[in-house]
Order: structure tokens, then C-alpha cells, then sequence
């Protein structure tokens, strides 16, 4: 290698290693401010928050960078693999950056410093009006950023390919329009049945108890205490230091241990995603998860492909009853089984059964795609959020708070997200038809761990990080292109079988 | 104002935002680090923290704050108080920072970032043998940055500097000599009483009970939530990000409820401190409080002259009856005064009592002394520690969790701090004696609020934040010198009158 090499490539570390700690810095103080600050502390840590925000934007747009990243591209023969994969992203981010002027990308952060809190408080008081002059800055933000990237691209299409590279309104539509085709009058049925009304109603628990369940859950599942703990916060998330350190949360309800149970199940699949990288990617682009459906896909796969089987609520049920004795003494497998995927319409996205989950989505993805498409003002985003919900769900919402102040995406700049969790969903339905070729599923969440199958993700899926976009490590894990009817296979015999439709 | 000097002051007011950042950064990650952190996780954070630590050094020491801080301070007559009074204290930093080399200021803060660990570790096994090495490495480096700083001066005199301007082993030694001719008698006396043996040990304190307490108390102080909440620790401490946010911590043990009771007040008392800055401070090198001595006043006030006070305890004994019903049946307030004041030798400087409090502290600044003089290895330090626990306090040191490994100042490289608990515990003796002639302090006690003390003190001590060095600030509070004697007597009438000697 020549010195110039060899110089280049130290710089090359030096480079992901300075990104890596101002990103240390900010998931720190995020992770704080989500769990445990005081109320009224916004303005300082906004302060705090734009400045470090400056460095990072200088770090990754200044001229050395795109110097040095532009000489290695141009070398790309003389990098190994990770070598040029990392300049390969940093690249990509770099695109994306540089079109943006610093003093916008500062002024867009110190609005989402204060989003945050913003929201926080009109969804508590259900006051849309005082979010709305935020949500409309951060939309106004993202279309304009989205322009300047690509700017003969469909901006919506930008935004969607943030989250999951390939990712395109037309696929969207399509696979969405499968769903709803199945799901639609799947729900139908369900709902002309009175199963619903004969299914237990559980209350009553205590958040030291349902601190127990978490505590049991993160072991089950695999989960290494001293690299991964859980926190408590509004929206359950899951952050990542580095694959040696990742944080979840959840939040308890004393009357409804479901919400904190599926939340722990499901940050703890996004934990174990970040928690198998492998070594080598440590301090360096390719580190972390490779994109929010994938993400997706494995909290969900853990939550619901697994979470909500009967072979591991019937597995986990006796701890369950030791735990919460008084309120689960007469609930048999079966009926715990039905009772946590009871199915039926309702308001509030993440607590949602896995059959109504996806129409959720829809409804946000319908409005984002309007809103960047100049069809509807973030003004009207009620009215229409509203009026969505009667269409696809059949349901009258009474508050913009159960309505469209519901989710944390919006206020936290995450626009294009919502349709990851639909399509990881649907990712992993086919993950798990790759899976039992080589698993007895079933077997291994009877057997008191769920290893063997955070193992075979692991091999095929956590070790990679970013090493692969989203379609390639697609078709790696399960030998064929991305197809939804796997899921909906999936959805119409688990539902017809529980209510006999 | 010329325009050179317009840009000037703004090129100051964003040093010091710059350096605020920095400084919120690194205070979210140790925050997080010593309070939820999960165990295996110091590698990452103390690469980032490396990071962060060197920017920090950059700005502190670069040739551009060097040029801006020294052209300010040329023209210092054309600055307002304030102005003049960051450019100080800038400067003061600086002329410490500048003479340390980059590569072993980044060193040192990767030993300490590493030393929190390994010492948890240490003191959990009882094994001051792998605390050892990096012990001597932290106390190395200071002694080598002491020199660095001041060639001239005694390097321990240098250090002390550090936690309490103005400070000096004589005057240290004479005012340790000073309570050691009073307190040693006095326990002496206490000891061959038998009043201790008749006192009441209550036990059994649930945690979810105790974090009851908490937040009356913090109430009962006048702290509010909004803008400071208490988490849990090993060993508490206090954090301030700006005066709207501040942390405290404690721990709770369900044996003993009192030391999370005076963990609060003694962590809500440098709260106060912090939350009482004025507006004018914020993000400038001004915010927050001057020195470690005014700190520990203002913390041992609250824990000690008032918290200890018959008056608060009889005040407060009602709501203690509530939430510790069985515990507390049959204390009156005068036995729940003696049975908190109960005054004996021990092993644990954070559970010693008031009276036998200092003499915890004189032999850590013997040995610190001592190791700075050459004439103590660090190899040596545990035998020494037991030496003088035997000869000061005449107790047998049976491990080293117990003895030189409790407390986390030197892993956290706080050499020189020590001394500022009794001085900070004596400066609070003559301020309390200040404030009788304003306040009836055993009226406010009962009152049902602390706000009036702490009005008076936020009056003349924590507006201030950092305005004044500790000895002008105090002669400004107590309208005289620091004057030992206050403290004295105050501890020989609280303790005559309890043992009746």
C-alpha cells in the first residue's frame, strides 16, 4: 500500500471515529431527555444540542471530507470490502448533506429540539393548534431538503428511500394495495362474529410486577444484561451507542400489562439487531442497523411472529401467572392466546393487533404522500386523519390526542418511516418461512429461550450491520426477491383459525 | 463600542456556548454512565468521550481563544463586570489547560474515563490491587499537570486550588488543627457515655417508600420538578446542565432510610445553589457555583445545620409517621433527633455522622498530602488509610471496600476535593449565624417549607453563580472572614447537649 494509502485511511478512521462520538453525544442526550429530564428543560439542551449538531454537519460536508472520501472512491480497487462499503456510505450521507446550507440544517435541528417538546404537550392537552405551526415547519423542511437531494425525483420518494433504500411510492401503493385487498375483508368477517365479547378482560398491574415480566422477557429472549438494559419512557424506542451498548424502553400501564409486554418483546428485537453486529464494524459508518424495515422486520418478527405464537404464549404462560397470580389463575393457553391477538378496530397505532396494524400505516402513509404532494395542508392533516380512520377502520376518532397527535415520528422529523414497520412485517413473514427450513420454531419457544433463533437472524442478518443495502440483504437471508404474500398467507390462516372464518 | 470589539464579545459569547455544548455533552454521558447505564458498556463511551474531551481541549487552548481571550483582557476597561469576570475565569482555565500537552491531557481522560470502572469493580471484590495501577496513574497525572501548571509552587497547594481558590496546606492544617483539638475530646467524652447503646436502630424500608420521602423532602426544600429530578446511583451526586436542569441522586438501602434522606437533602442543598443562578449567566463561563467549598456549604447546610436540626426532624416527623408507619410508632421527635444524630467512630465517611464527619476527611488529606510529597506510595495507601482510621477514629478497617476504595473522588481524578466538605461544612456554621439575625430558622423549619432559607441564601450566594471568588463572596455573605470558631461551637453545643457532657 502506498503512504498515501495508508495516510488516507487512518484519516478514513479518524474521520467515522469523530462522526461516531458527536453521534455518541446527541443519542446520550435524546436518551436522556426521552427518560428521565426534568419538563422544562428544552431550551438548554436545544442550545447544546444545535451546536454539536454544527460540528457533526461541518465533520461530514467540510472540503477535507469530500476530498478524502472522493480520493478513496476514485481508489475503491485498493480498499477491502468494509473499506469501501464505509466510503460508500459516507458518501451517500455526504450527497445528501451537502446540498442542504448549514444555517438551514442547524435552524431544522433547533426545530426539532423543540418539536419534541411542543408535541409532547398538545398531545397532552389535545391541542393540535399549538403543534401545528412545528409539524408544518418540519414538513416544509423535509420537502425542501428531499428537492434539494434529488431534485427530478418525486420528493416523497426521496423522503421513503431515507429510511429504506429501493423504496418507491409505486411499491408502496402495490404491496399496500395487496394488503388492504386480504385484510379488508378479513376484518369484515371478524367483526360480524361476537368471538370478541366472550375473551377475558384483564386489569390491574402493578409496574413493579410488570417490571418483573420485562426483566424475565429480555432474559427468554437472549437478551445480555450487562450490554442492554430497559428504561421507561412516553414512546417506547430503542437507541444504540455501539453494539456493545444499546438502551431500550417501554412504558407500563397498570391496567393493561399487554402494551409494556409487546414493547419490551418488540425493542427487544431491534436490541438484538444491533446487539449482533460484528466487531469489525465498530466506530465506522457500517455499524448499525442497514435500514428501518429491516429494523422493522426484527422488532416485528419478535413481537408478533413469535410473541404472539401460541407455542410461546403457551411456553411463557406459567411465568406469567407467577407473576400476576390473582389476575391469570383461570386463563388456559388457548384463551391467552386469542385474548392478546384479539383483532379488531380500534385507534391508537401501537396498540393495535398484528391483523389491523398495517391499516394504521396506510392511513399515515396516505398523508404524508399528500401533504409532499402539495394535495393536502398539514392544517387540514385532522380532518383528514379523522375521516381516514372512518374509511379504512370504520372507527370515529374523538381527539386529535387518540388522532393524529398519537405517534412521536412526526415531532422527531421521521417522515417516510410509517410504511418500514408495515413492510418489515411483511419482511419477516417470509424470514420465518426461510427459517423453518432449517428450525423447529415452535420447539424453540417452548424450550425457556429464544437463542437459537436470534442465532439464525444473527448469522444471516445482525453480524452484517450495513454491510449490505436492504433488497441485497433481502434476497441473501431468503434466497428470493421480497413477496407480500407470504404475510398475507400468514395473516389469513392465523386470523380465519382463531375465529373460525 | 468599536466594531472590533462587537465581533470580539461575539466571538466570546460563542466560545463559551461552544464550550457549554462540550460541557453538556460530556455531563448527559456520565450522567447516563453512573446512573442507567448497563455495566459492560465503558469501552465505547470512553472512545467517545476522548473525542468530545479533545475538541474541548482544542477550544480551550487554540491560538484564537489564546488571541481573543488576552485582546479582552487588554481591554478590560471597556467590558461590563460581567464580561470582565468570563474573560477571568477563561483566562484562569486556560493558563492551567495550556500547560498540559494535548497527548496527555486525552491520555489522562481516557484513565479516567476507565478508572470509574475499574474501581466500581474493585471496591465490589474488595480487591484494591486492580485499582492500584490506574490509582497511581490519576494521581500521577495530577501531580505532573500541578507542576506543569504552577513549576513554583508546592503541587498540592496547586491542587487544592482547584476545588477552593485561596486554599493552602497551612491554612488547611491549621484549621484541621483547629477542629481536631475540639472534636477529639468531644468524642472521647461521647464514647464512654452509654446513651448510643439506648438509642433506637430502626430497619426495613421499602424503596417505592423511600422515593416517597424523596420527593417530599425535595418538596419540603423547595426544589422544583420541573427543572430537577433525583435518579438513582451508587454514590450520589449532582449535576447541573444549565440553572433550569439540574440532577440529583441517591441510593437507596432498605436497611437504612436515612442515608437516602440526607443523600437528598445534602444533593437538594447543592441543587438549590445550582437553580439559583441568575439569568445573566447562562452559557457564559459565570454559570455555576464558584468552588467546591461554597458547593459543600450550601449542601452540608441543608443536610446538617437544618436537616439535623431538632426543629426540621420534629417538623417533619408527621409525614415520616405516614409513609414509615410501623417504624416510626413510638419515636418522638426528640428520639428520632438524638437516634439521627447518634455520634460514633466508624468506617464510611457518607454514613459518619456530623460530629466525626471531619475527621473522615483530614485523613484522606493526610494521605493525598502525603502521596503529593513524595512520601507516601500509592502502593502504600491502604495501610495508611488503616493507620490513621486507628489512630483518628479507633476503629479497625476489616477490607478495603470499607476503607480507602469507598468513595469515587480519586477514580473520577477529584484529588485536592476532599477538604472542601469541612470547610464547606464550617463556612455554613458562620452563614447560619448570619442568617439568625435576618430569620428565625426554627420557625421556618416548622413551617412546612425551606423556601424562606433558601430565598436568603439564593439572595446572596447562588444568583451569583461564579461572579465572585469563594473568599470575596463569603466576606460578602458574612460581612467578616472565615472564622473556624463558629463551627466549633456550633458542634460542641449540639453534641453537649445531646450526650449531656
Amino acid at each position: 500500500m502506498t503512504e498515501e494509502m495508508t495516510a488516507k485511511l487512518e484519516q478514513l478512521a479518524e474521520l467515522q471515529k469523530k462522526m461516531y462520538a458527536f453521534n455518541y453525544a446527541s443519542s446520550s442526550i435524546y436518551l436522556d431527555s426521552a427518560t428521565v429530564a426534568p419538563k422544562d428543560t428544552e431550551e438548554g439542551r436545544g442550545e447544546a444540542l444545535a451546536i454539536l449538531s454544527e460540528y457533526g454537519y461541518d465533520l461530514a460536508t467540510r472540503k477535507e471530507t469530500i476530498e478524502l472520501l472522493e480520493y478513496l472512491n476514485e481508489h475503491k480497487d485498493e480498499l477491502t470490502p468494509h473499506q469501501a462499503r464505509e466510503v460508500e456510505l459516507l458518501l451517500r450521507d455526504n450527497e445528501f448533506m451537502k446540498t442542504i446550507p448549514v444555517e438551514e440544517y442547524i435552524a431544522y435541528q433547533k426545530v426539532l429540539s423543540k418539536a419534541d417538546y411542543v408535541w409532547h404537550k398538545a398531545k397532552a392537552e389535545n391541542d393540535f393548534e399549538s403543534f401545528r405551526p412545528v409539524l408544518k415547519e418540519i414538513f416544509d423542511y423535509n420537502i425542501k431538503f428531499a428537492k434539494y437531494y434529488k431534485p427530478d425525483q418525486n420528493p416523497y420518494d426521496t423522503q421513503l428511500n431515507m429510511f429504506e433504500r429501493g423504496l418507491t411510492m409505486e411499491k408502496c401503493d402495490k404491496f399496500f394495495a395487496t394488503l388492504r385487498e386480504h385484510i379488508v375483508p378479513l376484518i369484515k368477517k371478524i367483526c360480524e362474529t361476537s368471538k370478541n365479547e366472550t375473551l377475558p378482560v384483564l386489569t390491574g398491574f402493578p409496574v413493579e410486577k410488570q417490571k418483573e415480566l420485562t426483566k424475565y422477557l429480555m432474559d427468554y429472549m437472549g437478551i445480555d444484561p450487562n450490554h442492554c438494559v430497559c428504561g421507561e419512557t412516553e414512546h417506547p424506542f430503542t437507541l444504540e451507542f455501539t453494539k456493545d451498548d444499546v438502551r431500550i424502553t417501554t412504558h407500563y400501564y397498570e391496567e393493561n400489562f399487554e402494551f409494556s409486554m409487546y414493547s419490551v418483546i418488540h425493542e427487544g428485537g431491534h436490541a438484538l439487531y444491533e446487539l449482533g453486529g460484528a466487531d469489525e464494524h465498530k466506530y465506522t459508518a457500517v455499524a448499525g442497523g442497514v435500514s428501518m424495515g429491516i429494523h422493522e422486520s426484527q422488532s416485528r418478527f419478535f413481537e408478533n411472529l413469535i410473541g404472539r405464537s401460541e407455542a410461546f404464549i403457551t411456553a411463557i404462560l406459567p411465568k406469567v401467572k407467577e407473576i400476576f397470580p390473582k389476575q391469570f389463575r383461570d386463563i388456559t393457553p388457548r384463551m391467552a392466546y386469542e385474548m392478546i391477538n384479539k383483532a379488531q378496530p380500534s385507534l391508537i397505532r401501537t396498540e393495535a393487533d398484528e391483523l389491523t396494524y398495517c391499516l394504521h400505516v396506510m392511513i399515515r402513509y396516505e398523508i404524508e404522500k399528500k401533504v409532499f404532494a402539495g394535495e393536502l395542508s398539514v392544517d387540514d392533516i385532522p380532518a383528514e386523519w379523522n375521516r381516514l380512520y372512518k374509511e379504512y377502520l370504520g372507527v370515529d376518532v374523538p381527539s386529535d390526542s387518540e388522532g393524529c397527535l398519537q405517534d412521536s415520528h412526526w415531532s422527531g422529523g421521521s417522515i417516510g418511516y410509517f410504511p418500514s414497520y408495515a413492510l418489515g412485517s411483511a419482511y419477516g413473514a417470509q424470514m420465518l418461512a426461510k427459517m423453518r427450513e432449517d428450525i423447529d420454531v415452535e420447539a424453540v419457544c417452548a424450550s425457556g429461550s429464544l437463542k437459537p433463533i436470534a442465532d439464525w437472524l444473527g448469522e444471516r442478518i445482525y453480524q452484517h450491520a450495513s454491510m449490505y443495502d436492504p433488497e441485497v440483504l433481502f434476497e441473501m437471508v431468503c434466497g428470493a426477491p421480497f413477496d407480500p404474500t407470504y404475510y398475507v398467507e400468514y395473516l389469513e390462516k392465523k386470523f380465519s383459525d382463531i375465529y373460525g372464518v
